[in-house]
């Protein structure tokens, strides 16, 4: 059985232009980090909770691939799913859209699982259950 | 005995503009804890030390004239002050300059001492002792 | 007639915190700042209708209080209205607060009007016979 | 004969950290936007001079490479070096350290040559002659 494809929206806001009248490329992380944790809440078990049961998620690496520029006040939607789900480690795929569909970028985001004391760690099999994979629904 | 005025050097970076060209207005406030920090470190005791301690500084109050904008790659100095110090809220005042002297901007920002647990709690003596307050430099 | 006071939604993320385990004092600015955008949308003239046809609305002012943290994932509302508006310098207030009620803090932001040149300059009438202050709905 | 590897300093400010205590991931594009920006003026030609000439180099692909974190007042370098340097394309090499030596990020960033207008455009001869490759002194 396939995951399923997440999906968040966003207005672009001034802060998060630069000089060049577009969005500054590092903004789009947090735009991935939102909609990771839609995508969490989604499966039944939100980061929040996860962090107060004992449980991290750190990036271990990021992808980008910006393909078209974000402007402000420009409504977009992040879409998210899951990668591969292993017990140590998830990787997530993301696409960046204008709301009217223009893709606007692409990623993937790899998190290894740590417990309290930020040792490495295994996820808890029944949310390791719930992290589904799907094929891409764009090409990254 | 008057308290010292720090000065902390920093070059405007491209995410610190928008696309007005200018800095964005609430970038201030992290060149402003940058200098409180280092205030704190020439009085003997760094803000790392005090949260080891068991000491946090929380903004309790902010306020912020921008004069002047600042642009991406202008050199600025930030200096910072104590204007009051006392044991359960201090306050700093600061002066954001262009490196060739124009004044940009001038703030003040109060902050509370915390406890390990969020309390409202009393700045020990000794760290209070070295927080001399000094005149305003620039008229805020 | 009174103005409105309108209102956003936003939800804590990760980025927004910091490692006090809270929401770090610079971010309400942002908040700030999308509330009063969505505020002149409602109006009827958004901000980015009002930068294209010449128009800049630069802080010149604020003041913050912070009454309570925010955490991550909590759900927040922005209110924002109207102070002031006078031809070339219009004040708003704000209050943010928790979704379930509780007030963690209030703000005051100023602007001047600019033109394309950044002159200081005078707000059309049209645009600001739409902002209609109001009197704070919160003790600022 | 190769390029040069230039190297900045930064020390963890506040507003980097996020509530695991680390630095949150995003930060780090903002660090290796600072170091890309500090190679072009050590090669003569800042990237402020470059805008002003009417050229933009918009990142197009950035990989990240977490391998320890940085904490809040930890002193750090970042050190960067062209990796091939095309006329429409450059791609930058990004080693993230402690100051006491720990490797604590990689990373690249490929940038593409606009124009005034956001077309694609070709870096002038004279620049693309001062961005010499240099192979890459860390394992990315």
């Amino acid at each position: 059985m396939d995951g399923r494809v997440t999906e968040v929206a966003h207005r672009v806001n001034y802060s998060e232009t630069d000089q060049m009248g577009v969005v500054y490329h590092a903004r789009y992380l947090v735009w991935l980090d939102v909609a990771r944790c839609e995508h969490l809440r989604a499966t039944g078990l939100s980061y929040r909770e996860m962090e107060e049961a004992g449980f991290r998620l750190a990036v271990s690496e990021a992808t980008l691939r910006y393909r078209q520029p974000a402007r402000y006040d420009d409504p977009l939607r992040v879409r998210c799913w899951v990668r591969e789900a292993l017990p140590r480690r998830v990787t997530f795929g993301y696409a960046v859209e204008h709301a009217e569909g223009r893709l606007l970028a692409t990623a993937t985001v790899a998190l290894l699982c740590l417990d309290a004391e930020f040792r490495l760690s295994r996820l808890p099999g029944e949310l390791l259950g719930r992290l589904q994979p799907t094929p891409d629904p764009v090409r990254l």
